[in-house]
């Protein structure tokens, strides 16, 4: 078994940001020799997500219209009563973001089948920023034969 | 390793419907040699999911409400102004299914072992189509050895 | 390829409890001797659940609010109606456990790089039970090599 590991970083902007991080992804495994196996995406945050879906940017603007609705930003948190815990004096108000993320998920998992993902056609591998803007790091760890 | 990857064809109804492929997943396992490592199933749509719950009906017609409350198929969203898009003839109004996808999961992960999915007493593997009817495809990668 | 399946039982606490269990899955893989692969985290029921997130206090209260926000334990749900179906004396009415587990994931994919879990400074495997107090078991799946 061949396991090739490389981190992805994405800069991000104000908010919520959503990146498209398929060619990315096809790039890395492009440069192994792996034909059958699967590609690993995991995000490294805590107010980052990952999603499989359409790439239309109207969709975007209604998914981030559907998390605000669901968590909002403005909402009472308890975590955001900052003045409570000991924190770092940059640390942001977010724990909506952190809501958001569980929501979303932490890692997706894609079958590698003849060298290629096995994505469908309108799937696309999406990178959510859920509190921006920051650099942010994506594991993508491929492994098979 | 062997690797083994299979598609599953799945006949879906109007709207929402729920699918458990469990049997179908074991039957492919069961082909195989593997008696430990791991079963991938990708849903290969962005208006489709997956999810490991209990097969009650009366359940899955909560789980269907459920979904229905968080992101109402009535609801206003851009991704439906299809004039505003270049669009197949048949593009269906579905915002709302693109957003019940990403609150459940384009992939689930289950553990083999000793040649059996290690799922417990409840559990079964939930195929969700959130626009349909349409004939729906389930990639089912088993790995292992 | 090695792979090591270990059970770990969780006591649980009343309604929603969260449990983090980083140490648990770390002291596992560092009983092995793989260096680069994954490890699969697996809920095996249909009311518990998985995420990965900040394991802070406050953050926790807003994550079972939040739950109880989106699928009210007071709601009306069809699975509650105990008397249409087949069901054991002791069955709760837990409709609302089982929308929190599918909205969280049935399971948590972490890579392994260098023998250690590749998580981000601030990630933590949290395991929720949705349906407590119980004794709850998830499956640990180490592979690679």
């Amino acid at each position: 078994m061949l396991i090739k590991n490389e981190l992805i970083e994405i800069k991000t902007s104000e908010g919520i940001s959503i990146h498209n991080i398929t060619l990315r992804i096809e790039k890395i495994l492009t440069a192994t020799a792996i034909q059958n196996g699967q590609v690993l995406v995991f995000s490294r945050h805590t107010t980052t997500a990952l999603a499989i879906n359409e790439d239309e940017e109207r969709l975007l603007d209604d998914v981030k219209a559907h998390l605000e609705k669901l968590a909002p930003s403005s909402g009472k948190y308890l975590h955001n009563d900052l003045h409570l815990r000991v924190v770092p004096p940059d640390e942001p108000m977010n724990a909506h973001s952190h809501l958001m993320a569980m929501m979303l998920s932490s890692s997706e998992v894609i079958p590698v089948v003849d060298g290629k993902l096995a994505l469908g056609t309108w799937q696309s591998v999406l990178f959510f920023d859920l509190d921006g803007s920051r650099t942010r790091s994506v594991l993508v760890q491929i492994s098979g034969e």
